[in-house]
């Protein structure tokens, strides 16, 4: 029997910080036919929420860490305010979404980054996805929009990378589902060269990418969304696309990953 | 056929003010055999951080006015600090939880209160609840959790009375539920005086209860809680009970309301 399509949808912090572009996101992936998951980055709120409060950014080894103010702000921010509008708005255009936590459910578990040079503080790295818990919320006729909060099960709530989340919850649907992870940023593809952001690569192979890891010629931002990506592929997902808002479906200009 | 049984669970600011407090209150809670939902109010945080926001409280005619910060940090605070702590906390004591604004799932719409002498601001009289969709929910194994923000299905979030919420979530879920409405606050039950603490009211009718009104012997505080659980008991809420944490499932010394 052919497995019905689920598209993972991330969306970055950059269209997050603006209202239009979020606006329209929200609006392009209102418009799918297929089931669909969105995860969202954190953009700019929490830092404004931290500075306005006085919490110093802590930085070791070029590191952010992730102390018990910190995450409280990520918490308010990510799982309340722009995960609430998110669905706010998505129940305005008729669809039916719910905003989750990896608490919630108990869909996101993860204990908290071993120390070993650097103590990274309150950051989760994720075990396991409760990817039946998500399935009886999809059977149910549900969309769900993910923060980057996971949790340890012992009552700790971690912040946790949303690029890993959507990697891990698009791996981790694959048994149930033909699985298609979307990566949405603010350009339409990767690109070659920051200065012509039309010019995106159609796709990029595993070999390509670590090649250009090797050279230098790929932006470091990047990095860890394409190794992330990569890991999609290896785990499984059908298929892995960086693209923005406009080519959400259409993906002209998008970026595909290959193994 | 029997109908299950369902407990709606309310747990009042002062409770969540106390940390100690909350987590006997969710202790307790986890006890339970029977289904519950729990409907949590707000606490102090969202006006501390508000003050450290510099956000005024904006009073007219001695009524609090929700202005679009003053939601903004409601909606942090309740929907994403207070709630994804209590479910973490559930988690831990092994109870599958999910924290929900309503929003999510579109389970408590609600309108902008009209304005008839005062503006209100942005503040969710309820409409109707999605007792099918809160149904789906608990089939699935889950235990909701409310904050007490609603929307308006046009994007809005809104800013809503706990109580009410746990009240009109009671009356819709009777048709499947026999239901249990259970006010949990800082006594064991209803005072006839508030220094004597231990001696609670083991019921009040709704004739007391309006004779209590016109002599002015009820705090005023008592006034809208008693209110909104005999609207309970009118929609067909089996037992409506005011109580405490120990005497959460006990039910000596606390209050039962009678028609």
């Amino acid at each position: 029997m052919e497995k019905p399509k689920l598209n993972v949808l991330k969306i970055g912090g950059k269209l997050i910080n603006d209202a239009n572009k979020l606006s329209g996101f929200l609006q392009a992936a209102s418009q799918s036919t297929e089931d669909y998951i969105i995860i969202h980055g954190g953009g700019r709120k929490a830092t404004e929420l931290s500075a306005l409060l006085g919490i110093e950014t802590k930085i070791i080894e070029g590191r952010r860490i992730t102390d018990a103010e910190t995450l409280e702000v990520a918490v308010m921010v990510y799982a309340g305010l722009i995960n609430k509008k998110i669905v706010a708005q998505l129940q305005a255009l008729n669809v039916d979404a719910i905003g989750l936590s990896g608490a919630d459910g108990n869909i996101v578990k993860a204990h908290k980054r071993v120390v070993k040079e650097i103590d990274y503080g309150l950051v989760g790295d994720i075990e396991s996805i409760n990817a039946e818990r998500l399935n009886g919320l999809l059977s149910l006729g549900l969309h769900p929009v993910f923060c980057a909060i996971s949790h340890d099960q012992k009552g700790q709530l971690l912040n946790t990378n949303a690029d890993t989340i959507a990697t891990q919850i698009a791996i981790a649907m694959t048994p149930h589902y033909e699985v298609s992870l979307k990566y949405c940023f603010e350009y339409s593809g990767v690109l070659y060269d920051l200065s012509e952001p039309d010019m995106t690569m159609s796709q990029i192979s595993m070999r390509e990418f670590n090649e250009m890891k090797e050279s230098g010629v790929i932006d470091a931002g990047m990095i860890p969304k394409l190794s992330n990506g990569f890991e999609a592929l290896e785990g499984h997902v059908g298929k892995v696309v960086i693209c923005g808002i406009d080519n959400l479906w259409s993906e002209s200009k998008a970026t595909q990953l290959t193994i």
